[in-house]
């Protein structure tokens, strides 16, 4: 989704550096101070580096300064390393120095409690326009730059893969996987407590860094959910945030400080803002390899295999995924049998069987490519005696490179170390390949899931605001000292912010109500108390009222024996709704201590209350936006039709909207049920907490 | 789940072998007969080896017989490797020199149409009391005896896994990735075409077999599911069913030549088995390597960490998983405080901090170890620059040798190839140690769901027929040339069969109904006919009737109105059944290709219709698995409770119990809606289809 958002934090001289000064630089090897100039010397940054540390005269053969003011030229970047007590002056230093760009490893911070610091150095950045990672972070690299400004290891292999983590000790550990696993990255941000420069500001700027072609974030919290929500996504952004689990939440407050809101809310603020949720490293770098990849043209994907096996997995996880395999078995027959032995099968999966060699795979290989009526294409290998995988994953490069990597490819190879070593090889060519087909079908969902986010049509939060006699009337309510509404007030309100109701009326006496009842039957009638909460408990709920006569029985029922049960009650009358039947829903709006505002949406009834199937969205947000909302309930079949019932969905999306109006008046907002029905959707009941 | 069942076949031959034949033992390392040969003498297998071929007299350095007549001493195991026609009449040179084992890696059988020769093979055999496995497999490996009867790798380490699987190529890929994970085996066995040997002939020898601690079988289909869903299970044993999905059963039809069913029912029946059913090979493997290990003998888990982030995703996973972490801040604190730093955490997961070593890892796990309120260990390390993994697996190791292993461990270890070392080292040790930490808990998981299985109450078939007078009553019907009963012919069998109905009638004139509807009130009217299937198209329903008048108006307009709207159609008479309120269930019982009669239960409403949520049990199954089929829907909360609506639980059990009296005699059974209230479950409406 693209948003309006304008990036102004200059990370120039992070990405496009010069010159680094090294604050801290010790010929000590078990200093950090030594190891990230070590790094920085070792990785082959070909810019001007500059030691600074005030007793050497040269460290690892290069000049050192006593301190950044020293050093003759311009510095782009400084990385301090020095103890934490002395980290505000050097700060300064650099200030003046007109350093504009700082990674800070040194911790001793916020993680420690100790805020003031931080707050200073925070203050220096701002008030010289300094951009700053850190405190407390393992240091970042930036392959395109040959710069490593970490202490973690020197070896990496170069990609346009983006990491951002915000632990540091994952990241070291992940740099050696990534390793490993033949994954190439283009740079790796360790975020610590991000005091000043965070997810967004590193989204925002690698948007425009054509060395970049996704970016990979680690997260255990947010400082701002709603800073990060409004981030500006124009490249993949994959998220793998942990603390799902109500558990792992209180082991992540614990472990990073940062508040860890509600784990639907984060979901549904990922969707919103069209980022990618990954729930494992695995499926995070398996995804973030795919972005390699050009994304697919058209739904229809082919599956070539040497193994029966191994295909009919494909098949499994591709129809689980909502992949669509190529089905039309004349054209597969016809194109693809000449790649295999009669005893192939050319329905798709195309198995050209466990004899296939070099050739029999280049040629499957090639139509796949080649034909226009094939958008996406799996190449599966099952490890033989009688073909060495390295060849089969030449051939496949050499074909796609051949014709241009017009679509994408993805491989998955089962066997031992011949085939892992098949994998790297196709991995540093830039063709996504795993060593399970679940891994593969992955990566070529999420390209489609991708592209659907490209091409969804962009959403427009409404403007409008609850009506000056809404805000009157809650500022009213507020200096009564009470909180709850009354049905009857949180009724109003809903209609004036242009929430329908049914039918209903406020009544203090009897004949009012049978006057205010007339057209409304059969209708719901209810105690109005601002002491009583759970009205049914003193028989203060009548549900079914046919007729006038009805009325006068139950108002002077209720009115006599309400009393008794609740002496100290103040009856202020009754409240008359007319009973409605159709679809229900529940839709809520409440604040969230990471994003503000959220709204919630569900079904009535057993959905919500045993299912627990409800899905947010963060306000504000717009018609196109609530629809999708509406669609991510699991019972959101429901809506479209059920024994002759059929939901509203235009008035519900209105509804969702028109809530967020009340925003920034109350703290919570129930409405349950709104009953839609061929007619509208209606909230029978609202209850609002100012 | 122990079952009665006896096994029988002798496979002794295969797994406890002094002598083995290789027919068509060849010189040409091209061949399959040399290839075999070859891996059996190189695999180190001790006692004799026959090759038997025509031509030669001596290959690969052993003596060659022309035919196993020749032979001088007995051959406990013959391994056919010559072509098809020429199989059936070495089947019978076996037979005569009482070979009582033979693998035929021979394909050209049933695979590809011939079916004869398959059938003329499994003839000999099951004259002559053989077993054999195949035909049109790789082979098998037994590696206790170091006999690799295969034409599969020659390496491959030894351990206690058996893995038992369809399809041979994919045995031989996965032969070389055991390899390079350090996942040792037991056995494998090329099932092949299972003319003979099955699945349930290996799981109950493996059941005698202190070899074997746990069966992996890859299933691409079943040939008999009822002969394999009475296999005795003894040993955990794990299933990886491919062809879930609709068009993956499809495309496994078409490899296996299998008949695939309904992938619902497979799942069924390995729950009703107690097989655990794996969804990738990683999870298969996964789990089968945790079986190495002790059943936990209860459920506090106690997680140690060096890393924060690990830390909280383990949490994640622990809490999804339903793993119950240890929870008792004040005890952690007090045991664990003395392994960490003062930054490092107590509470669990139990953070020793980056800086943790060997001696830190030591003494948590030794607590850990030793504590009788600890029952789980997970086992993190996050790669560092100042630890090396090797030596923190080592330790691990160490401290769980010296404990004697009592209880559970599980490891991730997230890194690069240091920690990919220390991985495989722990594995070759038998911790199960995984490069995630979603795998490390869903291992231990399985172990606890094993342990379950071990404990559950055992189930008992209940042993009833349907009543004579159903039978005949059946026998009538299909004799007339109808099959689908009518309504009051159902319902009258449902309560012959002990399915309680609500009070109904069937009545043939306006003055019958009357008669029989007193005490009814209110009931629902329904036009009997054998003609009219959709019954409230021709205005043939009537709900909500209360009173005598009620129904002479309705009879009286049914008999009218419904011959202009089919005039052909007979009318019998109406159905009058009472209206009952409670909890909509569905009971259904069909014939499933595979697995015979199945039945089925379900949630009515929009559970069954919009979530397709039911579940299904193999007939005949008793009480207690009735109860685990109504615990296995996703809404079966709705059953203990819903707006004051409660089901009757044990009335559903019964009904589930009852309706398999008539499995032998009807093809369908829809009891759609069974409603369950306070007084029982009444089945309202009953389709049969005999």
């Amino acid at each position: 989704m693209k948003k309006q958002a304008v990036y102004s934090k200059n990370l120039e001289g992070f990405f496009n550096t010069k010159s680094v000064a090294v604050i801290g630089a010790s010929a000590n090897p078990s200093k950090i101070g030594y190891q990230i100039l070590n790094n920085v010397i070792a990785g082959g940054f070909e810019g001007a580096i500059y030691p600074i540390n005030p007793k050497d005269d040269e460290i690892l053969g290069k000049k050192s300064y006593k301190s950044v003011s020293d050093v003759p030229g311009d510095i782009d970047l400084a990385v301090i390393t020095i103890p934490a007590p002395f980290v505000v002056a050097t700060m300064e230093e650099c200030a003046k120095k007109k350093v504009k760009n700082v990674a800070i490893i040194t911790s001793g911070f916020a993680e420690v409690g100790n805020h003031a610091d931080e707050e200073k150095i925070k203050k220096i950045a701002d008030e010289n326009k300094m951009a700053f990672i850190g405190p407390n972070i393992l240091g970042f690299l930036y392959t395109p730059l040959k710069l490593n400004a970490s202490f973690g290891p020197q070896d990496i292999l170069s990609g346009k893969i983006a990491f951002v983590s915000q632990s540091g000790a994952l990241a070291i550990a992940l740099m050696g996987w990534t390793v490993m696993e033949s994954i190439g990255l283009g740079s790796l941000v360790s975020l610590g407590n991000k005091a000043d420069v965070d997810e967004k500001d590193l989204i925002e700027h690698f948007n425009n860094d054509d060395n970049i072609d996704v970016v990979l974030i680690y997260m255990e919290g947010l400082k701002d959910g709603r800073k990060f929500l409004n981030t500006e996504i124009k490249k993949p952004v994959i998220v793998l945030k942990v603390g799902r689990s109500q558990r792992g939440a209180k082991a992540a407050a614990s472990h990073t400080g940062s508040l860890a809101g509600a784990d639907g809310i984060f979901d549904a603020a990922f969707k919103q803002m069209g980022a990618l949720r990954a729930s494992s490293f695995t499926d995070a770098f398996g995804w973030a390899r795919a972005f390699a990849l050009p994304l697919p043209q058209g739904e229809e994907t082919i599956v070539i295999t040497n193994g029966g096996g191994i295909g009919v997995s494909t098949t499994d996880a591709c129809e689980e995924a909502g992949i669509q395999l190529l089905e039309d078995v004349a054209w597969t027959e016809e194109k693809f049998r000449k790649t295999m032995p009669d005893f192939g099968s050319t329905k798709n999966p195309i198995d050209i069987t466990g004899g296939a060699g070099v050739e029999g795979y280049r040629k499957a290989i090639r139509i796949s490519l080649e034909e226009d009526k094939i958008h996406c294409v799996i190449v599966l290998y099952c490890e033989t005696a009688v073909t060495d995988p390295l060849d089969i994953a030449k051939a496949v490069a050499e074909e796609y490179r051949t014709v241009e990597r017009n679509k994408p490819i993805v491989a998955a190879f089962v066997g031992g170390e011949r085939s892992r070593s098949a994998l790297h090889f196709l991995s540093q060519n830039n063709i996504p390949a795993y060593d399970s087909v679940d891994q593969a079908v992955s990566a070529l969902k999420i390209l489609h899931t991708w592209k659907d986010i490209c091409n969804r049509p962009k959403d427009v939060p409404g403007q409008e605001k609850a009506p000056q006699e809404v805000v009157d009337m809650i500022n009213k309510i507020k200096k009564e000292g009470r909180s709850l509404l009354l049905e009857h007030e949180a009724r109003e309100i809903m209609e004036k912010c242009g929430v329908p109701t049914p039918k209903w009326a406020f009544a203090r006496t009897v004949e009012e109500a049978i006057e205010k009842a007339e057209g409304m039957y059969p209708l719901a009638m209810k105690i109005a108390s601002p002491d009583i909460i759970h009205k049914t408990d003193v028989g203060g709920v009548a549900l079914n009222i046919s007729d006038a006569e009805e009325i006068r029985v139950k108002f002077n029922s209720m009115m006599t024996n309400i009393p008794k049960l609740a002496p100290n009650a103040q009856l202020l009358g009754v409240n008359m709704i007319q009973m409605t039947k159709g679809i229900e829903c529940i839709i809520g709006m409440s604040i969230d201590p990471q994003f503000g505002p959220v709204v919630m949406f569900g079904l009535g009834g057993v959905f919500v209350e045993l299912m627990k199937d409800v899905s947010f969205r963060v306000v504000p947000f717009g018609k196109i936006e609530a629809e999708r909302l509406i669609a991510s309930i699991k019972g959101q079949k429901v809506l479209n039709g059920f024994r002759g019932m059929k939901a509203h969905k235009e008035s519900i999306i209105q509804t969702l909207c028109s809530v967020q109006k009340l925003a920034p008046l109350v703290k919570e907002i129930d409405i349950n049920p709104l009953i839609s029905n061929d007619e509208g959707s209606f909230a029978v009941d609202a209850r609002i907490i100012v």
